[in-house]
């Protein structure tokens, strides 16, 4: 149902308490909406410094989530730890509407449902296949080549829930460790040998659909160090990802804010490789790059109001994750020439833990030439010590 | 002190809950700085729903907002309702930084004190006297011509604590009214023929000044209902004004985000008429409209961080104050036209209950003609109801 009004105290429940939670929630301050988190950590998150409601519990307790979903308007997710099933209940038993809905998520929860929803829509994915023994392990490296890599069908999250499969005795190993010899589903993905990691984000819901540029996401070790939008790709490969990202979240009928990573391979395909149900770190740049951000369309679409555009506001926009320098309580040191700088904007996720590696803010800086923009922005980040 | 680096769990206190505190805070979280506000109403104000550090207390009791202040690394104001005496006590027993200082605060609390300082630094004031009887009142309308306007020194905001002198008798109504028999200092202001209504934020600390454009505040019976700019005027008196109001921020060594008010008058006087030690409504257009808002740079400048730029990021910004139309439970109404037009961004404050003529929303319109683009708000916003 589609909104025209917005009533006082409307309130968004995020089941998690995550970055994505608390940028979202910002968005939804702007419209007066109220926030309420759900969170399944011990520690303090920070966007648990930003309302007075804060719920704690398990995502496996359907009791804890009822009760959180009962105070809120409309909960939607942060991330994709809580099952399909589990959030169908919670929905039926709080009475209170979860965008994206439990049935969408049922479709891209499980890589293996994911990639076949996918392929039947039309859309191209990464060569796959469900393996079960040391025979499917063998033959798929056979069929495809090794290394490839083997992957839980269930979770994982930036690398984590994956292995590397570069031969049998690898394989095996791997396929031990995502736990295969005890039941969960494991499927053998081909390595492809891509010249560009690409992300699409696309906000839907009943007033219609906007599609963010086609972004590259710069990967150091499999995490994402930056974002550079639009991608620098010739522009049939951009809207091929565009096409595709639409395709895939009329595939769910998603509504809600969707993130979908593509492979660009050397023959000039582009493929899918993996969706989120959630605003997501590729489009962190949006903020400011576009008119209206994922997280702003993140609340209006799960509310059924009318959608932002996506039009870029500059050029030109390059984000830098600013991962952990240190393992220590977080401060962020040596901000000066990035704060300093026309165009730039810095933002502290405010954790009270840094560690290294750990994303704990971001740096977008826009201008008129990528490369050019690229470049400063890495130089206006690189001594800042978090 | 200018800051380099931004610990973890840095706390900002907002003396006062209003809009301007709860906007600031917004800029605040983005840096992942947290928020404690200090209430003086019964009444919930939206921004206690985006904070679990909420305080309630009296404005006249040193004691309540000395034990708020201590939970603070920085105090900083949105209103003027506490005397710079009461803000100085707090300082000092506290051992928190209040920004803007209250050595500056007291400099323009006072109107009379205002003028004076103002004077003596060079900067045209609109013609004043202090008037304690009778016989100032009529010599005051003799020389500067009726009607003329009373001022309570202290207090008054958005047309509060004013009356018109038409004559003598209505001098002496509003002299009394205003409590000028019971000691408060009264002031008679000339009417000045101005032109148009400008503003300028302004915001400085130890790391340098950022001057925002010269805005034009649109006036419907002392109530700002739009913002345009840059003001549509000569640049040389954009020009002007932002001189006087750099010269301003000076003269009272001030330290956080001013608004200062102008008149453009007929014969091409730019004379200054109120300022304000804090973000102001003229400056609600910066959040889209300028690289960084004055809410970031009041953010910004309280923490001595290096300020942020105030460049216009379209050639023209208007700003259209949403006055509430009802009495009634709040209800943003009609509000798919404003929320689906490119570069229209609409704000709702998150107040409660709507009361008629009350802010309870704004919509800022960014386009490249600064006619166009009012007129395209105007037609945007006229049909919301709230």
């Amino acid at each position: 149902m589609s909104q025209t009004s917005l009533p006082a105290k409307i309130k968004i429940g995020f089941l998690g308490a995550g970055q994505l939670a608390r940028m979202s929630s910002l968005q939804a301050f702007r419209f007066g909406i109220q926030v309420a988190v759900f969170s399944d950590r011990s520690e303090d998150e920070p966007v648990q410094f930003m309302t007075p409601f804060s719920y704690s519990g398990s995502f496996d307790s359907v009791d804890d989530m009822v009760e959180f979903a009962k105070t809120c308007d409309v909960v939607t997710l942060e991330n994709e730890f809580i099952s399909s099933e589990i959030l169908l209940e919670v929905q039926e038993r709080s009475g209170t509407p979860i965008y994206p809905s439990p049935r969408s998520f049922a479709l891209i929860e499980n890589k293996l449902i994911e990639k076949q929803t996918f392929e039947n829509a039309g859309i191209p994915v990464t060569p796959y296949r469900l393996v079960k023994n040391e025979t499917d392990l063998y033959a798929f490296g056979e069929e495809f080549g090794w290394p490839y890599l083997l992957k839980s069908s269930k979770g994982g999250y930036d690398g984590y829930g994956n292995a590397k499969a570069s031969d049998l005795e690898s394989a095996k190993k791997g396929f031990e460790q995502l736990g295969g010899d005890s039941d969960h589903d494991i499927l053998a993905e081909a390595f492809v040998p891509f010249t560009k990691e690409l992300a699409v984000q696309v906000a839907r819901n009943e007033t219609g659909i906007v599609v963010y540029p086609c972004c590259e996401t710069v990967q150091e070790n499999h995490i994402c160090v930056a974002v550079l939008s639009p991608a620098p790709i010739e522009e049939k490969y951009q809207q091929r990802a565009q096409e595709l990202a639409v395709k895939a979240i009329e595939a769910i009928d998603g509504k809600g804010i969707f993130a979908f990573e593509f492979f660009l391979t050397e023959a000039g395909e582009v493929l899918l490789n993996e969706s989120a149900p959630r605003p997501h770190n590729s489009g962190h740049y949006t903020i400011e790059g576009c008119i209206s951000s994922q997280f702003e369309n993140h609340v209006r679409s799960v509310l059924g109001l009318p959608l932002g555009s996506s039009t870029m506001t500059k050029p030109a926009a390059a984000m830098i994750n600013l991962l952990g320098t240190h393992n220590r309580p977080a401060q962020t040191d040596q901000i000066v020439d990035a704060l300093s700088t026309e165009n730039g904007h810095l933002h502290v996720y405010g954790k009270v833990q840094s560690k290294v590696g750990r994303k704990m803010a971001h740096y977008t800086l826009l201008g008129d030439d990528l490369d050019k923009t690229y470049l400063k922005a890495k130089h206006l980040t690189q001594n800042i010590e978090i």
